[in-house]
């Protein structure tokens, strides 16, 4: 995605949003936000997502989705104790795998603070490979509310 | 602190109150919060009262505050994506330390799922000793405020 | 435990060492490592010793270890990139729980840094509970070996 | 990068090594190291050779490596205990900016797990901009050392 694309995100190019309070330990020594934590908020509404609007069950659903890409682009700092807005779309949906957008905003501002995609392909729990008809019903019909219109893009 | 006495504990027993979303790196293997994750918790209740409530500035301010003991009773297991309420106390405070009780409950339950200590010692930042006149007004006024009547013990 | 006697442990006071490298997340805003990084080095050498010679297979294993407390003394600060050697020994160990102790040095000098304890109470994985003969007899065993003579305490 | 390239990445492809043991909490829910933890891999190994090869010394420096993007292709899962080989190489290195390449094996295997790069914008520390003149002599000499041959790109 080009930069210029991703400084002009706003929270309404976004279908699924979830606030989330940072943490001490978050800024590192630069005290700012370690751009790892970026990627573990990516997973936690993404996740959320999955469990309360897919049915996923991570202990005990046959179909897990394993990331197999992940990148960010940063934006703009965020420091403890700020509050964020986290926001959440489908770029991509295929047979078995999916394309997340994730965006991270600040409280209080429009300007988006980091962008960034992941890819999680739907496995069987214990093979861990995708399966012949692709993801399950309940992840496909729930990711596919988040996905965005092409012209968007 | 006696376990009888920590199980029933309730929100009412505490001054100041956040709320947490918890993430989904927070699980580990057993598929709920490690107890590691517990001490991030602390921390960041903690940390956000000083900077909110007591000025403290991290990066610049004269005094700062270095654990030297911490310790934590699990009383029941709490999994992502759950939204937990942290509560702090000030158990004890001294000339330059000061005694933190934390307890994190699991939203829409009255019974806490862990109770903590950790105990600060303010130093100057550089030295990382503690000043002769202990620690800064602004912290002691700030933690006076958290402080329980010891007959709540 | 007093903190005085924790003071004067050296390694020679353990049964099982293993070396760890520090991370540059583990540093906080105050440039030495977080008070909570020391839980999660407690649950690698901990759970390592419980995998490589207790036979522990954490997403298998009719009994998995839930830890209920855990403490910790900090002594002297460490930052990255240090090296740090932990050292485990069993405290007390009892029919379906054991108490550890954990020390973390620098690499190269022989005073702790920082010394805990966990306690792990060792639960049938399906229903959380004990199991009525205690803890299986590879945890046992393997524990076991961990022991320190009560004079040394 | 293509996918293909890196699948074929070897530990002589790149200049800096450094083991890491892995730890409990990497691994989440599905048993493997979680995809976030790589990204503070790739902190730890980078920091650890500014800090060391290049004199960067996180609290006073003048000039501080930002990231201001960061990627990673998941080619095969990791478990804790684990022991991880990082590999660092410089791509790219520019008046203010660096891109890095880092690659994590598994102790006793060949082909990498993972391979990621993130970039570093070097500013001054209070100003967070760019120096007019670039990155520090002793930062562009140390990373210098690590590049490669466009032809082996």
């Amino acid at each position: 995605m080009a930069l210029d694309a991703l400084k002009t995100r706003r929270r309404s190019d976004y279908k699924f949003e979830l606030e989330y309070r940072t943490r001490w330990s978050d800024n590192d020594m630069y005290s700012h936000l370690n751009n790892s934590v970026y990627y573990f908020l990516f997973d936690s509404i993404v996740n959320t997502y999955l469990i309360r609007h897919c049915a996923l069950d991570p202990p005990t659903s046959p179909h897990i989705g394993l990331v197999v890409h992940s990148h960010c682009d940063y934006l703009a700092p965020i420091g403890f104790p700020a509050v964020v807005d986290l926001a959440l779309r489908v770029n991509k949906l295929g047979k078995s795998s999916v394309t997340y957008e994730i965006a991270v905003f600040e409280r209080g501002h429009d300007d988006a603070r980091a962008v960034g995609e992941f890819v999680h392909v739907f496995v069987d729990r214990n093979s861990r490979k995708p399966g012949l008809q692709g993801m399950a019903d309940n992840l496909k019909d729930g990711l596919n509310k988040l996905m965005v219109e092409r012209a968007k893009l």
